[in-house]
């Protein structure tokens, strides 16, 4: 496809003096570039596909040099990125030193925020508007959120600030009726009912109809009423009050998503209105990309995939192999029940969904209510097992605390996405999550290393464990040649195992995935005659010090490795154990020091940070001399 | 004053077989136990003086044996506590091994959910609720939650799952338009709304006196339409369609709080719906206490007091430096603006508030919002002051990674209420910050030990620092005999300082106000003969392990004291950086282990930890020998 606008200049002035029908362009345009981009590289399409127009529009109204933009989450980024000086490098999305996924202040000066985490738009454009306000300056302030991040409690937080305050902003609510699945919560279902009973779109054409049926002079006034936009024509189209309103927006809609002239129409119409705007857009997620309309969870976020067929290859993965676990063992223990927080396809839970339909529950974007409501579940003798990414779950990170582990609650969190995510990028690696839990009381956590560990500690963790515990494993496949569990007896899985033992020149204790590196650093230093043992732990709380000592007594030189920040970490309670005991030897900690590693492979990343089996050697033979 | 009933044995059928009459002089026993309970011990007055009447009515209607009732927060379960068995021990209130101030599973098996912090009720009863379902079971789950909580992410979060699931379970919007401060928010105004334009009293009793006036016949259908209650007494009470029913509740109100006789016909009349109910009821804060009527905020949480006056003797502390030094700061740089979660009184704000209106923010209980809202200023040229305490600020630990630490963001936290709180328990000590502020990226931390200090602290993390800045000081009064800083030069604060210098048989490094037990071990251990030194440090992240270095070379046992959990903590970022540095020796770290530290004072918690100078001192010579 030939582009006759992307490529060029774009700016304000270009988009606000095109024709409806160079806005078409524009927009199959821009569906072009991020289908075959997205098909190349992998990355969130279905929601950037439904935001095209959107985007177009919004730009049109907008100067985007001046007023501030922020997109929730940052899936639907792309469009926007594209028109914002980004089209020639947009090839680079989500590669190492490529375009990030999502808005990232440092890679443009119109990325208004970085975001990545659901639900923050609102809060951080009020922050920007109330900053305008004490400054003096006029520039607009928009936010656009989706349907689904606004289920999240931070959403709704700013709101209820937002409309005491009165601050000039706007939202605009991106009503795709999905999150990344299906929406689900009260206020899905009311957004529904506003779709379904507006009058907007009719009432709209009959008021222009009956005004046409007056001839010339009625044309006049058509011409006039649109002229008095700021107010008139909100008058003409508005809802009656809704929940917004009741709140203290202004609430406007809805208006459909995929016709740029309603959209400016919307836009221009209440822009100026002094006080906080709410206008519910309608979009279909993929729009426009066959497959992707028809199953958008299916395209939300994908690897690289055919653009002819639409497929994407499925494979087993640590995801999957948790999935089928907790499933397996909820058929034998009705007391288990499963809890999403909108991720129900990303976390694998749609099998235990379909067969314990009243056992699942998924809550949302709303990672504190899931963690609270399974305190509730625990407190009442059942065993919620919450399923929720690593980076997400810190948004939980309190009530893990006040309403689990201070009741010592069983209640099991399965942390998927633990270490690097790969070309996400820093927002969401899982790097955090051992050093939080090693703080939490109570709590147990393991960390296993390949797909038949992860199976064995995860049910021990359902099974045996009676207070809090946690099972944290990593996005993707496993890196092991070879699956299978380090010890014969399942019960084992809560002792220090030797992976490898060539002597006692270093010893290095290895926790999750990344044991895979230890395993080529001990092979890599062998061959230059530095021969040590690979120890490997899957329950890191509690460390179990005096059995990883038993296995390197007398060794002088001992290393860790961990996927995630050292602050707080594997290594450093290792360190803490072992010296209580009176182990003599310090303990040299293999980390992360600084989280922000941003877009690459996860192997990249690991390189990054210097976690790889040649880096590890590298370091562990100049620790030696 | 003699009590009737109080002190007698109170079960669901004594309450349920009183008289309005009888119902009234227990809730005047209850007021008369509270007020001279709270006047010796302290406590929370005025929200519980404010439950009286629904506490009674609650249990008349519900069994609290069968039944399961959470308290939000927990600041008004005190007459619950009373007619639930703990009458006899309630003079042990927020004492060490007494009742505690706050719902705890481990006292009573009445209390079904522990709590503590806000907004938790909704999600919890919703667990228990979903447990009942699960195991087939019919008693009823409760949620009592203020109108201020109701401002929490969390509980809309609940309230969204809630309207989508139809859990059968009733909310008790307990509304005395505040938190503790009065409530801020659009949700807030919405409920005035409600207040005001509701007919409910008067449609109540105008239905009635037009029955009566049909004589015989009439009041025999009053008797039936009484009786026909969960159905007929509903359609004729509720209120149109809220906001509360856009989200899939029926609402239900308002009903006067104070009037037992009320709030039973509209319990017994909504408890069989099947679905989620939310009974709106209107209470006073401080009811029936003049001076807590009158001031409520003043008599939300307070120390003891002189019953007749009600004066409380406020003196100079951590809190009122921290807002002293904030508001001249903000007098000379116009770009400090300064954020509250509702506390505005308790992080002392008010004063800022005043002489600053536009540059103060209250969120409402909106810890996340706040945060990133902060975020959205800081990006935009503003330096935001968070001032959230220790506790509370966990409820934002993502979005201080995600919306301030990642972009570098000079957000300034002012964590008030770090180290143990005394009589309010573990819920809401402040000893995981250090933790997880370590690992917080970009993230500068102060721990100043005096008043002096934390003035200094706070003006550099203002002044000099350039990204995410936290101060961290406790709560009350300052434990140094002097006050005045170590150092002479303000841009001092940033090194370790020598306290004491006996000699090198051991060195303590400490920071804050635990500081004060580290100089009493060190004159402790002289007397017997061993002489340290002890070594101050306010900048705790980065360490300054170099300075701290250079401070105790040639000391081989060196020991490190903190108030705070150990995982993460101060000790072992100090022994880690030391280690890189290539310091011989391990750093012996005294701190938090356990963080459940049941209600006592602070005193008695420090010593309760082992972090006494008379503990710290024997296990320094213990360590020696």
């Amino acid at each position: 496809m030939e582009y006759r606008f992307l490529g060029k200049d774009i700016t304000y002035d270009t988009l606000k003096a095109m024709t409806p029908k160079e806005r078409e362009v524009l927009c199959s345009e821009l569906r072009d570039k991020i289908l075959k981009t997205v098909s190349q590289n992998g990355g969130h399409l279905a929601s950037n596909l439904g935001a095209v127009e959107l985007t177009v529009a919004l730009l049109s109204v907008f100067d985007y040099k001046q007023d501030k933009i922020v997109f929730d989450v940052g899936h639907q980024s792309y469009p926007y990125k594209l028109l914002t000086g980004r089209y020639d490098r947009f090839d680079t999305l989500r590669k190492k030193d490529g375009i990030s996924g999502f808005p990232r202040i440092t890679e443009s000066p119109y990325d208004a925020f970085d975001t990545g985490h659901s639900s923050t738009s609102i809060s951080a454009a009020m922050g920007i508007a109330r900053a305008r306000d004490l400054e003096g300056k006029k520039n607009y302030v928009v936010a656009v959120i989706g349907d689904g991040a606004l289920t999240g409690g931070l959403a709704y937080e700013a709101i209820n600030d937002l409309g005491h305050s009165k601050t000039r902003m706007l939202i605009i609510l991106n009503d795709n009726e999905m999150s990344i699945d299906k929406n689900v919560g009260g206020l899905s279902k009311y957004l529904s009912k506003l779709r379904i009973s507006s009058g907007y779109l009719s009432a709209k054409q009959t008021t222009e109809s009956f005004l046409r049926k007056l001839g010339f002079f009625g044309r006049g006034l058509i011409k006039i009423i649109l002229a008095i936009k700021d107010f008139f024509r909100f008058l003409l189209y508005r809802k009656k009050p809704s929940m917004f309103e009741d709140l203290g927006l202004v609430y406007y809609g809805p208006v459909d998503g995929h016709n740029t002239d309603d959209l400016i129409k919307a836009f221009d119409a209440v822009k100026d209105i002094r006080g906080p705007v709410l206008i519910h857009v309608l979009t279909k997620k993929g729009k426009g990309y066959g497959p992707a309309e028809t199953n958008p969870s299916d395209y939300h976020g994908v690897g690289p995939f055919d653009l002819e067929t639409g497929v994407v290859t499925g494979k087993n993965s640590y995801t999957t192999v948790f999935a089928n676990t907790i499933t397996e063992l909820a058929v034998k223990n009705p007391k288990i029940v499963a809890i999403s927080a909108a991720m129900t396809l990303g976390t694998g839970l749609d099998n235990f969904q379909m067969k314990f339909p009243a056992r699942f529950f998924d809550c949302g974007i709303a990672e504190e209510h899931s963690v609270t409501m399974a305190g509730g579940l625990a407190i009442s003798g059942f065993i919620p097992v919450v399923a929720i990414y690593s980076s997400f779950l810190q948004r939980a990170y309190d009530e893990m605390i006040t309403d689990c582990c201070f009741m010592n609650s069983h209640v099991v969190f399965a942390i998927d996405r633990a270490g690097f995510v790969g070309n996400d990028g820093h927002t969401h690696h899982g790097l955090l999550d051992i050093s939080y839990l090693n703080s939490m009381v109570n709590m147990t956590v393991f960390s296993p290393r390949d797909y038949t560990d992860l199976k064995i500690c995860l049910k021990y963790a359902v099974e045996n464990v009676e207070g809090p515990a946690a099972v944290r494993y990593p996005r993707g496949t496993s890196p092991f040649e070879a699956d299978g569990p380090l010890y014969e007896n399942a019960d084992d899985c809560v002792l220090p195992h030797v992976v490898k033992d060539y002597g006692s020149d270093f010893a290095i204790v290895s926790t999750g995935r990344i044991s895979v590196e230890a395993d080529r650093a001990v092979e890599i230093l062998r061959e230059q005659g530095i021969n040590g043992k690979h120890i490997n732990v899957s329950l890191i709380k509690p460390v179990p010090a005096k059995e990883i000592w038993d296995l390197i007594v007398g060794v002088k030189n001992v290393f860790s490795l961990e996927e995630g920040i050292i602050s707080g970490g594997f290594g450093e309670a290792l360190e803490r154990e072992m010296q209580i005991l009176g182990f003599e030897s310090d303990v040299t900690v293999f980390g992360v020091r600084n989280p922000v590693v941003r877009a690459m492979s996860q192997e990249e990343q690991i390189k990054f940070c210097g976690l790889d089996g040649d880096t590890v050697a590298a370091s562990i033979k100049a620790a030696l001399s």
